[in-house]
């Protein structure tokens, strides 16, 4: 590792981090970065790319370094972040939904420093050996994990996003392009600057955390920029993910909505099945592992359903009933109660609202799941061990639950830790795309004049 | 499993399924399948999607009988297939270069037969237990692997890639969705046609193996039908590999074009150097893991490239050669030399034709690599362990080689058996897209009341 090598710009990072100089935090020995003097998104990302060959290099040690300087960085600067999201938060009707999720302050700051902190004591994603053979000609295959290279991520406007975007992206090597909401340019540009800080400060190319400009025009180039961004992750609403889904070239990674249902069987022992449906439903209600759809069996309907009044009742949930439920329901006058229409099924509501569909049996439960799923976490109340069996087998999402909240799909739950967003789509990540799957594959061949 | 559902379209397969009477091969309980009597592109896809149901839950052995009799059924009817293919070459003009593609005959069916069986014995990629866990709390979580459910391809006027793709979507329990090339369209139909018989017999729905009408307006809503297809696979040149990743809103794995580096390093062993450069370009140069570019250092590049003249001579081997090694092969007598335009570099030759460029160091051959590389193949010729290493670790492509030939990217070579193709891009797959990645995780949960 003793060559040193001249970058293809900029000023030599290289060899501080393969001489080991570049300690982190702390390090003095700052280096002028890579500039973005121009607005111009082929320099931003071609710098992120190149920025990428140091990051990708770091060693464990130095990505642990590095992640939990950010947090130190963030906690240093609280009042310099939270003046910045006060200019944004000035731009806001307070009655908007938005602003609450806009909104920082001392101990928001402090709690996303300590996940960023958490993030830092994960197990390393990197390196790990995959496969090795050694064929009878003797070359020697093995394949390892390594950095995606450059991660793109477009969200809205929640600044913690931002911090933990990078925290992710950083400790498994990867540099990373953001583009978020308008709504938080002020408070993204001064995070992102307290970041880029603790890059210089470490004697590393500070594009490898790029912020693009908040202007509309570069989001296409940059869903298509398939020559610098390896993955893009779009965060937030569906329409968002639609957006980016039809118009990026680049691969992407869905982290989406879900149209999550609970399915009470004729078998489910009720008194499991109202607390798991009121915690699916009420605990918290705007994310996307909430229920959205309750289908209940015909057998049971009439006894399950008037439980709901209560318990419902404290959170006020409305829901939206088909005939049949909103018979039952009706008979017991339930407070909040409408007649379905048809996009009320594979409706994600975000809300303490909810539908609620009579079924004959398990067949229609799943025929349903499967038209209107986003395939993303589904459960089953039974006491019948082969129906829930057949359930976890056949419906097709990314978690599947049997006797439990659909809530617990989140990766810290499931033993991952933070999570850029819950996938529901197929390839490379499902479920909670965590920090172990910031990472691809890399094939290597090592051979003594081996031909074909 | 006893629970017979009344399927959500056509007749009931799944009671066949899953009361085992749907041995296979051979058993005569065929039912009429579900008919694509229209054209209509989102009826055959939403059919597709329907028949993947069933066949997302076959067992190892029924998927493995199911494969094996793909393979009896192309042997049992090769007069029929060559029929057809001859249609198709007959509107072909025998100069074609496509010519030899798309023609088949009694040796290459029987060989496409034999590797179907081969797909049959490679191992289950299904079911296989990927974490296990379980939460103080008592959930029981885990993550297997299961079938991605419907995988679509598009690709050219190959033939043999029909039945190669579909034998490794049934070995994985996937539905197939397929839109080959316009020119073998007679052939396809026909080998589709006997493989849907394949699972008539079965009692299976021959809607799992879906072939698109040959018409261009098929292709848009094939490649945004994300509620229908779960992964689309483009198989061909670079320009349809493009063009699916310009237009597709559902995910792509991008088997893609190799543009492949050799790096002859100024502590090259030149008796290693030569046969695998050699090899490299000449043994089979239509493929994309042949070389293209030869990148070699200038202390070496005056005994090396002369070097080249005599093997090379043998496949008539045209060089691009820079400046530099221009002069070195001028003063050689190189018979096929020309002088580099700028999109040699960066170009799939796919024919007895490279580039050569003379580089200062390991760094300017890391920078043009990085610069110009697809990803796919790169190689570095050194005796010096610490270079080597650095190449293989810095440089970012699916496969990276120390002194052997870069024709080693190859799903059999690697031990993964028959590829869909090499993947170029970093999720999911990368290098040999194989039967082990033709499925996704999910994670079941199982619990016993628990709430959060």
């Amino acid at each position: 590792m003793q060559n040193i090598r001249s970058p293809c710009c900029g000023p030599d990072f290289k060899h501080l981090i393969h001489s080991g100089l570049a300690n982190i935090p702390g390090s003095k020995t700052a280096i002028l970065p890579i500039m973005s003097s121009t607005s111009d998104i082929t320099d931003l990302l071609l710098n992120a790319k190149q920025a990428s060959r140091y990051i990708n290099q770091l060693a464990n040690s130095q990505r642990i370094a590095l992640t939990n300087s950010l947090a130190t960085a963030i906690e240093q600067h609280i009042p310099k972040i939270l003046a910045a999201n006060a200019t944004d938060l000035a731009r806001m009707d307070p009655a908007n939904p938005m602003y609450d999720r806009l909104l920082l302050n001392e101990s928001r700051l402090l709690a996303i420093a300590a996940a960023t902190r958490e993030v830092a004591t994960l197990p390393d994603p990197v390196g790990k050996l995959q496969l090795s053979i050694t064929k009878p000609n003797g070359l020697r295959i093995s394949k390892i994990t390594v950095p995606l290279g450059v991660v793109g991520a477009i969200y809205e406007a929640r600044p913690n996003v931002t911090i933990d975007i990078v925290a992710l992206c950083l400790r498994s090597g990867n540099a990373v392009v953001l583009k978020g909401g308008s709504d938080a340019a002020a408070t993204n540009a001064c995070t992102v600057a307290i970041m880029q800080q603790v890059l210089e400060n470490a004697g590393l190319p500070k594009a490898a955390i790029t912020l693009l400009p908040n202007e509309r025009g570069v989001v296409q180039p940059f869903l298509n920029a398939t020559k610098y961004i390896d993955v893009i992750v779009p965060r937030g609403s569906q329409g968002l993910i639609n957006f980016v889904r039809s118009h990026a070239s680049v691969p992407v990674i869905e982290t989406g909505a879900g149209v999550c249902h609970t399915y009470v069987h004729a078998q489910a022992n009720l008194a499991k099945a109202l607390p798991i449906v009121v915690n699916a439903k009420t605990q918290r209600p705007s994310v996307c592992n909430a229920l959205d759809t309750i289908l209940v069996d015909e057998t049971v309907a009439g006894i399950f359903l008037p439980q709901l009044k209560e318990p419902f009742a404290q959170f006020g949930v409305g829901i939206y009933a088909d005939e049949k439920s909103y018979a039952f329901l009706q008979a017991a006058a339930y407070p909040n109660l409408h007649h379905t229409q048809p996009e009320d099924f594979g409706r994600e509501f975000l809300s303490q609202n909810c539908s609620v569909k009579v079924v004959r049996d398990l067949d229609e439960a799943l025929d349903h799941i499967a038209e209107y799923s986003s395939k993303h976490s589904e459960a089953i109340i039974t006491e019948d061990a082969a129906v829930a069996e057949r359930f976890l087998q056949e419906v097709d999402a990314a978690a599947v639950y049997h006797n439990a909240s659909t809530r617990f799909t989140d990766g810290g739950e499931f033993g991952l830790g933070a999570e850029l967003g819950i996938s529901t789509q197929k390839l490379h990540a499902r479920g909670p795309f965590a920090l172990e799957k910031l990472v691809c594959e890399k094939w290597i061949v090592r051979g003594s004049g081996q031909v074909r």
